[in-house]
């Protein structure tokens, strides 16, 4: 299978495990939103629980330049741990949630097309 | 155009054009996500202003049973009013936002299948 194609099926595998949990009650649909053209994943809870709206992403991914984006968890799993057990290299797994400055200190990806300014 | 297409391409529309407003500043992404297989669209700004994260979820419609739900509006923009004149009736747009119980007076559309419990 392509590098690829096999990051878009861990992400969606993981997606489906994670958002699989029962949500607390109420009217909440969770929601699986698999834009693949532009490679966006996300998983979000949408409902209203008495007069309470719900509206929380949990996880969000994007795969860009060849590498995966965690741009959100709010899950209790170290995703790009499970991402590195799924066979993803950590070089491909860019923490988007951490700062840029921080970024090649994680153990993980840096952007490949990273602008760096000089002033 | 068949009417579920039409709906499609007046939310593309509409969240293009709210989405082309140029965010504040520093390293943000401006994201549109169509997920077109189960009919979820959304318009989210994920990155990094200096020592903070953004990530804010402006915009976010689903197509249901026929009808658009309007699930999220950070916008200034009444969007169920810019439909209506994009020539969606009014019937079908259910406000998600708007719990259940007051969907009936908001001059908008109900839910297809809602369940009425009777205790």
């Amino acid at each position: 299978m392509d590098k690829l194609e096999y990051y878009r099926q861990c992400i969606k595998t993981l997606l489906k495990m994670q958002s699989s949990y029962p949500s607390n009650s109420g009217d909440i649909e969770s929601q699986l939103i698999f834009d693949q053209e532009s490679d966006h994943y996300l998983w979000i809870d949408v409902g209203w629980v008495d007069l309470e709206y719900i509206y929380s992403c949990f996880l969000h991914f994007d795969i860009k330049d060849g590498k995966i984006w965690i741009q959100r968890n709010r899950t209790e799993t170290d995703i790009a741990q499970v991402l590195v057990e799924m066979g993803v290299p950590p070089e491909d797994i860019v923490l988007g949630l951490h700062p840029p400055y921080k970024r090649p200190y994680t153990g993980y990806g840096m952007p490949q097309l990273e602008k760096i300014s000089i002033e």
